[in-house]
């Protein structure tokens, strides 16, 4: 162990520092967050909710952040979404105390990481849709003397997890209700993985099956808490949750609560077009959510015409499609001057490398806009978020000048 | 933040403990390392490159796994090959003090971690294959009053960094030669961009090139450096390299180094194949690699015929191919009893969910190997094995009961 630099708090890329400027100081590549985005993302999806009459519990899972999802919770939201114990474990360590998990809870060893949260005060949700499960847990709960809120999760034939029908929905809570161990809570859904030709029908017919099953939970007086849940909608359909949730009038007896989570930093690709569909299904609407999250990288190698090689690849960034690049900077620029990347195509993508293709004018000898260079540093976008976030232990939250105004850790 | 279970060395998914019971004490989805396979790869490589008369410098961006470094240090390896400086000063940071950076070092926050390495005391290699870089890195280690031993990289017309023919070596060279900072201290190759009809041809073709223009830097006394290094190989075609290497006898002259990262788990996918390609072209080796990376996952839903849903997805394993599902274990069982999983097969992915199509026998009434149950623990390989060990800040090193003799960290 070398100690004479030695420094746990910097066991990450980049170790890059408050105060410092993103194009001068900071190790690239490296994640940045614009705060004005993120701050006009932060308002615009409490907004949206609030006007819907719906509370907010953003999935956590995206960035796993808990300067995040402290800003989510200042913003309004009523708790954070989680995917998993381990995920519920670290929010809660970082003050997060309404936890939703949106999956199922197996395992003894996750289940002992929820009951030492509830113990720790805790609250806890997660959900159901098999007998097996439902035994499971009751075993686990009684024994530790604890009691488990659940919420039963109704899915879709051909789908992920989730009962197929209302009549699997009011079998699992007749068995829930023989469980003093456990506490039946509300439904939950999740419409992200519908199929067919016509998917905005079928979301909407969907969330209609929801209410009525939760409806159907109400009437047979099966849900023991006085304030049940209702809740559906990743990134991409929550509008059409928000309208049939809103339409059911279910205020007076559920909690609707909606989860969508890239909506924070939003995105250049998928949810990019699932904004715009959803800004043509909301004429209402006027703005929509602004990318925040990008990667900044630098040209390491130029070694032939209309070709540079980034110093960015898999590692760095999220893969479902190929990054795109945004805009360019000289480094130490100190006006943050942005130069312009049109033409220029990431073709391939490595662990630790971008292969971009020029065009012709890029390599011209240097008038305007600046001939690229080895160190030039370059903005990229890319789809989807989740897959970016969990590429970092830190991420640059940086002003419209490009200073870093804060280094956020994640905690996956 | 709620101090009762707060503890920052628990910042990561599961916390699994030392001495623990991996079918029934870890939290699941775990990243898990077999040490039998371990032990024999670490042997195997370093076997293998001694007996080319080669030194090993592992890839250690595979792993970034400060214990899997001191494994491969203690087998024998010369140095460990990284691929940013973050990764060099996290490497440093563990006690390993050779470090070959194979990339270029761009980025005046990158240099400043390396001169900091260097002043600590690290025996630091880059690459560098531009006019412009040498600039870069003269002007700012001159200032720094520190050298720099620099590798040209040598790479190949429509592959990725390097220079494109020995022209362009040699006017490099030159140039190096020219500043008092940097030390020029070899070649450097990386034969992994091949393409062609002819893969294996053309990288015995692009390994003879290396050679020729390392001897041509001795030859025209460009070389600073006693012991100069030629060094290239990822994990797919090392086995040429350190052929043509061997037949060069480039012993006296130049120190060859090997830097294959992937076979200290190896894979279930590309270099599984690769390995088979190996092992045909080199009839004397008997044995092979052993994959010793995998993912232990639960089922956590069966909501219909045919269908399982395990809690695991991008999130917690690669997936250049979809996972290959291995074995199946019932939780908690003491025996650790392997359970089959013919005919199963993940069919999509999500961030944190898998879809396996289950064959018919799975579902049928419990006899003999059990019916397929919520909470089943199933263990995944995947390809490759980079883009798995970057989703995992511990990793589980079991023995052949799969109880957990350490718990490992990376420092990504």
């Amino acid at each position: 162990m070398n100690d004479s630099i030695h420094d746990h708090d910097e066991l990450h890329k980049g170790a890059p520092q408050t105060g410092t400027r993103l194009l001068a100081d900071v190790s690239l590549p490296a994640a940045v967050i614009h705060e004005s985005a993120l701050a006009h993302n932060l308002a615009w999806m409490q907004g949206f909710c609030d006007a819907h009459g719906a509370r907010l519990a953003p999935h956590g899972k995206t960035t796993m952040c808990p300067e995040l999802f402290q800003r989510q919770l200042a913003a309004g939201a009523w708790g954070i979404t989680l995917a998993t114990a381990p995920q519920c474990r670290a929010a809660f360590r970082h003050g997060v105390n309404r936890l939703l998990m949106a999956n199922q809870l197996v395992g003894e060893a996750n289940m002992a990481i929820v009951a030492g949260l509830i113990e720790a005060g805790a609250d806890f949700y997660c959900v159901v849709d098999s007998l097996a499960n439902v035994e499971q847990l009751a075993r686990y709960f009684t024994a530790c003397g604890l009691r488990l809120k659940v919420l039963i999760e109704l899915g879709l034939p051909g789908g992920r997890c989730g009962c197929r029908d209302t009549d699997e929905v009011m079998a699992l809570a007749e068995r829930i209700d023989s469980e003093q161990a456990l506490v039946l809570s509300g439904l939950e859904g999740y419409e992200g993985v519908v199929h067919g030709s016509d998917p905005e029908r079928a979301v909407r017919a969907y969330a209609w099956q929801l209410v009525e099953a939760a409806q159907g939970l109400e009437r047979d007086a099966l849900i023991e808490t006085p304030q049940p849940l209702i809740t559906a909608s990743g990134s991409a359909w929550y509008d059409l949750i928000a309208e049939v949730f809103h339409e059911a009038h279910l205020g007076a007896q559920f909690v609707p609560v909606l989860r969508p989570g890239c909506y924070v930093v939003h995105d250049h690709g998928i949810y990019r077009q699932a904004q715009r569909d959803i800004l043509e299904r909301q004429p209402r609407i006027e703005h929509g959510l602004k990318p925040a999250l990008e990667v900044f990288a630098q040209v390491v190698s130029l070694p032939e015409p209309g070709q540079a090689i980034i110093g960015m690849g898999k590692r760095d960034i999220g893969h479902d499609q190929l990054p795109e690049p945004l805009r360019r900077y000289r480094e130490g620029d100190e006006r943050g001057r942005a130069l312009s990347v049109q033409g220029w195509q990431v073709i391939r993508l490595m662990d630790q490398h971008a292969f971009v293709r020029l065009p012709r004018e890029s390599e011209e000898p240097e008038v305007g806009n600046g001939r690229v260079r080895v160190g030039d540093i370059v903005a990229f976008g890319t789809s989807h978020p989740c897959l970016t976030f969990d590429k970092w232990r830190r991420i640059c939250r940086v002003d419209e000048r490009l200073e870093v105004v804060e280094v956020m850790q994640t905690c996956f």
